[in-house]
């Protein structure tokens, strides 16, 4: 398997696209509404932090947004949800395509969330943990009135360590578990992925969110992880010491999160699915996707507004996806597995 | 994958070797004390069925057993457990030997539980859905002072009924899943195999045992896949609607069995899991074994005492397991995973 070392570690090669669209342009990329194009695939956990945050701030209407396929070759994702199987502003069948537009001999993965500069179908920028904060902090002209502030300077730092351990125990620990060369490397990922996750349980028993009362840049990163748990990291991954639904105080801020405007709306368990399932083929040889989990529970209450907090401080929810953008019908929690065949006896 | 048909669905093979050990002898081996030996191995739900029944019989004495350990290569169960790697009885490597030793060109697959009649070396018989029915009939002369009835009479066709649908939907069912060659059959089976479940989880919702107050030959068969459900089938053969833990009557049904004398002392949850995700490659080729399920919970209270029953009829709950036949230290349920790595944040 690619990018496992030899202790059988799996480490993820995070040299990214450097460049930033920027409000002063300094990358030679300035912000600027309906030149960019934001390329996602609504299985990854990684798009998912963008497609959140860009809903929540109401970019919708300033940086468009296409849709790759959940499953992909060795080589590229592909926009074969596309009618001809191309993107409609784009127009190429595979997003490798605007990678090679800029740079002819790039030789790391075809990654999502990507960004294309619409006039001359370049790549801009790949980098996903600095994507969602430079809509935050570079496109704020252009967010919606009532905008909540995922990224507020008083809590820099204090995000930026959230996201430190959050990255490296949970969003890539849960991949460090499942494309564990050995048993030792797997062992290792699986104890530092439910520690945290138990470290987590005890701060958000006594809070809303992680940083306090309101939602943050560090609610987005983990939620997306959390959103696929049982879908595919608890089985695909083998990350079962316990479901996302039985880990009480995380199973009810995740559905908090889900059911908050923005978060679940972006969700779509079928894709989720289908992409570990089919893509991992080294993990998954059969190909065959799980029916399971029940995801209806994901609807169920929460109880978490006894805790207070004003999840989007002085803003307020984003109005629902526009039509183009929705979630498909069946996709989300009523994605719920098969009807029970009947029975003779 | 073997067994698999054109159109994807796992076909056990069912010809079995279809000699009996009777009372009478008139397949050539009748009953006797100490001539035979029951070989099992503690990962295979079907040669699980044999140890509980010889246990819950008292058995021991007469009828010795040796145990392979939980992995086995494409040929042959293996005495990899015993000192030297040899059956201490038999003398055998594997148990193939035995198989062939009766039969040279025995082309079927090397199961367990199979008898070996000890003088000869040769295998008797490995069809086990007779072995424990002869086990309870034709040794009955053997059996120790309070062994309970495990298939009278008069609740026979009873009995043989819920077999045949708890075969074919769950102890196969499972199977059925996680053999499946496409994604139709596959799903064909989930279905099957949860309507089953729901069905039998509203029987065991009004009374104790599947044929009502006392425990039958029909519970011990359901058993020995429930006590597999989470540890094994639920991710590696994605049977994945819900955990038994999230079935509530099934959950308390099951730990009930298993903290009955004869039961949950027969269950070697690292064996179950060694052999599931180490035998099948095809599955998992990675060959990692899950560090969880949390398995701790078997031992919760279950509360179905209080729907009545008298769990050996007439008879008594067998005396513990015999110092050499002992489930080992950290194999049941304390095989509780990883403790968590310490963090630091």
């Amino acid at each position: 398997m690619a990018y496992v070392n030899p202790s059988g570690e799996f480490n993820r090669d995070q040299r990214y696209i450097p460049t930033r669209i920027t409000e002063d342009g300094r990358d030679g990329y300035p912000v600027e509404p309906g030149r960019y194009r934001l390329i996602v695939s609504r299985a990854c956990p990684w798009a998912n932090r963008a497609i959140i945050v860009r809903r929540l701030l109401g970019l919708e209407d300033v940086l468009s947004m296409g849709i790759a396929g959940p499953t992909h070759d060795e080589r590229s994702w592909t926009f074969d949800l596309d009618p001809g199987g191309r993107d409609p502003v784009l127009g190429i069948e595979r997003l490798q395509e605007a990678y090679f537009a800029r740079f002819p001999d790039y030789d790391k993965g075809i990654t999502v969330p990507a960004i294309v500069d619409v006039p001359t179908g370049q790549v801009v920028t790949n980098d996903f943990a600095q994507i969602t904060i430079d809509l935050s902090l570079e496109w704020a002209r252009h967010h919606r009135t009532g905008a909540p502030q995922l990224y507020p300077p008083d809590l820099r730092e204090h995000i930026d360590k959230i996201n430190r351990y959050v990255f490296a125990d949970v969003n890539n620990g849960v991949y460090r578990a499942g494309f564990a060369g050995t048993q030792e490397a797997y062992e290792k990922a699986y104890a530092r992925l439910f520690a945290r996750l138990d470290k987590l349980s005890d701060l958000l028993a006594g809070q809303r969110y992680l940083v306090g009362d309101t939602i943050t840049e560090a609610d987005v990163r983990l939620f997306t992880t959390l959103a696929r748990f049982d879908a595919a990291y608890h089985g695909h991954f083998k990350c079962n010491r316990s479901k996302l639904t039985e880990m009480p105080v995380l199973w009810a801020y995740a559905r908090d999160l889900f059911q908050t405007p923005g978060f679940g709306d972006t969700i779509d368990f079928i894709d989720i699915k289908k992409h570990y399932y089919v893509v991992h083929k080294d993990i998954n040889p059969t190909r065959i996707v799980p029916a399971g989990p029940d995801l209806t529970n994901w609807l169920t209450e929460h109880g978490r507004e006894k805790l207070g907090g004003r999840p989007f401080g002085d803003g307020t929810p984003p109005p629902p996806p526009k039509p183009g953008e929705r979630v498909p019908a069946g996709h989300g929690p009523d994605a719920a597995g098969l009807t029970p065949a009947s029975t003779t006896d």
